[in-house]
């Protein structure tokens, strides 16, 4: 299937002269969705993981089918103050600023393999800051898992010699 | 299954005062998000729907997985400004103050039967406010699911009869 027929181009947005690679065509086509989750599904196998990882809020959409398909957990990174309970966070840098991620202290035990997903790979920073969390609880990062790679942003050497898959590339 | 097992009590959030029920821990535990997610997919097998609609975030954690089984696509309503195409929104009041919520112009087409999937029915504005943006969109609102019912708060007074399913009371 060329799952680039699913993915919607907007020109300038969020801002002028950025052009967004919009995935909830492919969200809202049953069979597409289906086959583009059972591909990370596939790549997960693989992995022998234990929990999958998603920052939100479009790396619910990708990590939470995989999860359940898997039989394994689903564990939430959200931004600062939208988890009720004891965290641990990272603070991250962005174009403009900067931006604190939190995950759960429980939400992963010492040891586990865990996946990563998210719907795009950018610039790397939620990803790479997502990986420090994982690896702050203990966890290992097995691999990590993209709807979309914007290759020349070069996110991939944020991810520290990580394991990962993506399904395309522009 | 026991599902009340694996929902958090958290006392005084988001405010002095709220007993707020996380449903992180079920989320993290692979049997029982398995097993939840599975008793949402038997309930909408029933009512033969063509999507899965839910609001941001939570109400993603649910519905992906619930669109997936089905092999159905799932279409997110989001906080103002964060869909990227042509938009209807509605525009409902919270406690203090109100909130606009949106949903992308084609993610429904006229007679699809939906359902809408949210982690949890309190006072149902988030619902009520998701019911309205498919219908105005033509879609046909099958039936609603939430893994937990807040019942003195009597939301399910605001789903203006639409047929629905709550796995935990509180």
């Amino acid at each position: 299937m060329d799952y680039t027929n699913y993915i919607a181009r907007v020109d300038n947005y969020p801002e002028p002269g950025i052009i967004f690679r919009d995935i909830t065509p492919l969200m809202g086509n049953g069979p597409a969705f289906e086959a583009a989750t059972q591909e990370i599904v596939d790549y997960a196998k693989e992995l022998q993981v234990d929990m999958v990882v998603g920052p939100e809020a479009r790396g619910f959409i990708i990590g939470c089918p995989v999860a359940y398909a898997l039989g394994v957990g689903f564990a939430p990174v959200r931004k600062k103050g939208k988890l009720p309970r004891e965290t641990i966070e990272v603070d991250y840098s962005l174009e403009y600023g900067s931006n604190i991620l939190q995950i759960h202290k429980d939400a992963i035990q010492p040891g586990q393999r865990v996946l990563i997903t998210d719907d795009l790979l950018a610039t790397g920073g939620t990803i790479q800051a997502t990986i420090q969390l994982v690896e702050n609880l203990g966890g290992i990062v097995a691999g990590c898992a993209f709807l979309i790679e914007l290759d020349d942003l070069k996110g991939r050497e944020k991810l520290a010699g990580h394991d990962y898959f993506t399904l395309m590339h522009y």
